[in-house]
């Protein structure tokens, strides 16, 4: 549900640009004209972003880039969940039409707002097209929202992406990377790599189910990008063309599997960002018994009643204090120990000694913080990947999941003991964030390197593997397969033949005399 | 023939030692006794070398490794061709039973020698199990030679491969790599990565042949492996336990394929390890139209006498210098501008700027040298990867290719006028080198990590893929493809047995009507 959303943030916030008149008012490029394509000391990147959790790691690169002296121009809506400007890079921050309490009534119609939005978008690109293709060197990008892909082969730029995956494993066919379904498990399956029959044959049918859920999740876009691109182009021919895909995962916590040339592993991309904490939070991180983080996620201001009243109930009775980012109306009988505030520096908290656990929906930036800083966890997954991480997490000993709409006070008074008393889970973890933390570079620096790179050289075509030149007919040899099988059924078909004439020949050659 | 050469060195080498007193004289390991496990900052490392051009970037390893602290082992012969002692590595000699000139008629009988050599090889290591376990903390050895490995088994520690690549494709299987033969060419087939049908059916013949090709080579370890392990073990499993592969080999030359998470490219491992030239070479590198370097490799030491009359005829009439490692009888006639040497500097003469051309015979190391210095190549490859290392280059437009046996004096003179006058081999050079050259980190570097990797997490098992625990009817999912039709054809023919039931019970009723 929070990718769906990303979706319809992202379609509104560019999208409703065309209502205004932006165009007229706010160049889509402040500055420069051309450049040399020889000067690589320097590029422009584009920054084409999603909202909600996956800006963070592309706000870190573009910081990065900036701050190494590149020209970042990222284009952002007015109103938007997380997405802002930086110390390091520009904003083309885009008016919309609507309020920012207009964004919650438009969860109910989601599709409806969704065709609108992305109707228009496309359009207003066009008639940009030449004053943008020269002024950039490469698109930095989510293509779990594929805005920033089409715009890339519209202008005929080398492109990066940055994700967390596509649900229905675009990413992998767009790759053309290999995906055994025997111990390579299916996003939303929560299967692992060592699977029983039973659970290989769903894996499989999940598998061959693929190709329909994408067209399920990106038929809108399969007709917009024909119509935009004016070409007859199907979606993953598009996505097959970034140069290099950064994927922030890491096999501390993922499951080994075949990876591409082009694809980079950045899991933990946030985890060095690390900023100093607010005062106001000095009292409430120092406390003698430590403290425990709280978040749900960017996507979640609101819970119903009787789930908070757990958590509260809970916390009133530990030691620890409690850190709780939560936007909706805060209870009346909260306990002295709970601070509620509408943001938090989540891994800065994370990154701080005096953390003991992190109550976490398990999304993979939240996991990620917490792998990073080695904090044990209480994880409540809501949907999306947030099952399949807590599972991953809990099969490593890294902490406890629990079913939060079945909740009970003594289920979270008793998995918290665990994690915080039990010293199992901190040992499980530091170990994981060893191996974790053990890579010949940072994941942002990384990153930053490909992206770099990307710019330098024009693109990494070297990278692309020759799959993409076959149909998956060729890809998987069957014609040869069929060949083969036709000429040994030939062989077998012949000799039997022949054996069957001597034998009547013999048969007839006795009778006779 | 060159990769055979090795096996048989290195088990010579090795393995004769029994024939001697060596255990009682020199004790394996001079020093120290068990290490604590929890000391990472030195570890000990044991390197189980092969032979040839395999010993340079083992060597490379030991000695770096050896510089930042770490004590290295090395175990090489007392006659070889290239191992010897470093400054940052121990090494213990082994003596020999043959002198030098022996090694030479050894060669026409290559298979009895493998068999007496490697029969006494491993009964040695055995009496030695106790002594070696606690001392080391991993093995770094070329698979190629599975000596390291089996050793590395039998002791229990983890392993580092450093590798160009097995013949028979054992170090993908080992890796449970996917190799999909519609666009991975097989070694030694000369194929690109973009095949006609033709090539794709060939391809895909050599890729079901290659575990009969596998056994054909290894059938004498395979034995060994069994006997020396006392477990009933194939060879394969015992490989695909090692936990990182360096795999020498680099996307600006080799085509782009699925890799795995403990796989590591390290192509040009070798081309920043470089030393001053010696001054009798200053007056050679320093001339006005530069110089052409011009080896066959460790393994040629003789050319047929009209062979190298042609290349002396050509270089009769060359301006450049030409710098020449030859072993065998120097002719007569030579002329003044060539100068015949035993062993040259390769890869520092290649990184001089005076560098014109270099004249090979495509083996790895020479075309990664040729690359990472931008020196335009006239291949003449005389078998095992040579053939198909020369195709990559041609290919990218850094060089000729030239059938050695059947060579003239104007061709090569066309060739080496081709790529010393031409610009466009030095600029297709320059732009592959810049590729090549432009890496996260330095191969040797990268190298040094996850050796340093393993022996500080003893192992990267969280990096083994879990189709290892499938066979292979199991990793294709064919037990759940056969489930699935079954399934489907058992619902097919119930539909059509009910339809038929129920036409039949229609006709019936007409009829009775």
């Amino acid at each position: 549900m929070q990718d769906t959303l990303c979706i319809v943030f992202l379609l509104l916030a560019v999208g409703v640009e065309s209502k205004g008149d932006a165009e007229d008012t706010q160049p889509l490029c402040n500055t420069g004209s051309g450049r040399s394509s020889s000067d690589f000391s320097v590029g422009h990147l584009l920054v084409i972003p999603a909202d909600g959790s996956h800006w963070l790691g592309l706000k870190a690169i573009a910081q990065e880039l900036g701050r190494r002296g590149h020209r970042v121009t990222a284009v952002i809506p007015e109103i938007s969940m997380t997405m802002g400007p930086g110390e390091h890079y520009d904003t083309l921050i885009y008016p919309v039409s609507f309020g920012r309490e207009a964004i919650d009534e438009m969860m109910a119609g989601i599709t409806e707002t969704l065709r609108s939005a992305s109707q228009s978008l496309f359009e207003r690109v066009n008639g940009r097209i030449l004053h943008l293709q020269k002024r950039f060197d490469a698109v930095l990008t989510d293509p779990l929202v594929p805005t920033g892909s089409l715009i890339a082969r519209k202008l005929g730029l080398p492109t990066v992406n940055l994700l967390r995956g596509i649900p229905c494993g675009m990413d992998w066919t767009a790759t053309a990377c290999p995906s055994p379904p025997s111990y390579v498990p299916r996003l939303l399956t929560g299967f692992t790599d060592r699977m029983t029959f039973k659970q290989r044959v769903i894996n499989t049918l999940v598998r061959a189910l693929e190709p329909t859920l994408c067209r399920l999740l990106y038929w809108r876009f399969e007709d917009i990008t024909r119509r935009f691109l004016g070409e007859d182009v199907g979606l993953a021919e598009v996505l097959s063309q970034a140069d290099i895909w950064l994927q922030r995962i890491d096999f501390a916590l993922e499951f080994p599997r075949p990876l591409m040339p082009n694809v980079v592993l950045v899991g933990g991309i946030n985890c060095e960002v690390t900023n100093p904490l607010p005062e106001e939070l000095e009292p409430w991180v120092s406390a003698e018994h430590g403290f425990i983080v709280f978040t749900l996620g960017s996507m979640v201001s609101n819970l119903p009643e009787e789930i908070t009243a757990v958590f509260v109930e809970a916390f009133r009775t530990i030691p620890q204090k409690v850190i709780w980012r939560y936007t909706g109306p805060v209870p009346d009988n909260l306990p002295e120990n709970v601070k509620v505030m509408k943001w938090v520096p989540q891994n800065d908290l994370l990154a701080h000694p005096g953390a003991r656990a992190f109550i976490t929906h398990s999304g993979s930036h939240g996991i990620y913080e917490g792998l990073c800083h080695a904090v044990p966890m209480v994880m409540v997954p809501l949907g999306g990947d947030q099952p399949d991480n807590a599972m991953r997490m809990e099969t490593r000993g890294a902490g406890v999941v629990l079913d939060i709409t079945r909740v009970t006070v003594d289920d979270l008074l008793h998995a918290l003991d665990e994690v915080v008393n039990n010293t199992r889970y901190k040992e499980s973890l530091k170990m994981l964030s060893a191996i974790h933390k053990d890579r010949p570079m940072e994941p942002l620096a990384l990153s930053v390197y490909w992206t770099e790179y990307v710019m330098r050289h024009k693109g990494a075509p070297h990278l692309r593997p020759a799959a993409h030149n076959l149909n998956w007919f060729q890809y998987h040899s069957l014609d040869v397969i069929a060949l083969l099988v036709t000429v040994v059924m030939l062989v077998v078909m012949v000799t039997f033949k022949c054996i069957a004439l001597c034998l009547r020949r013999v048969t007839r050659k006795k009778k006779r005399d």
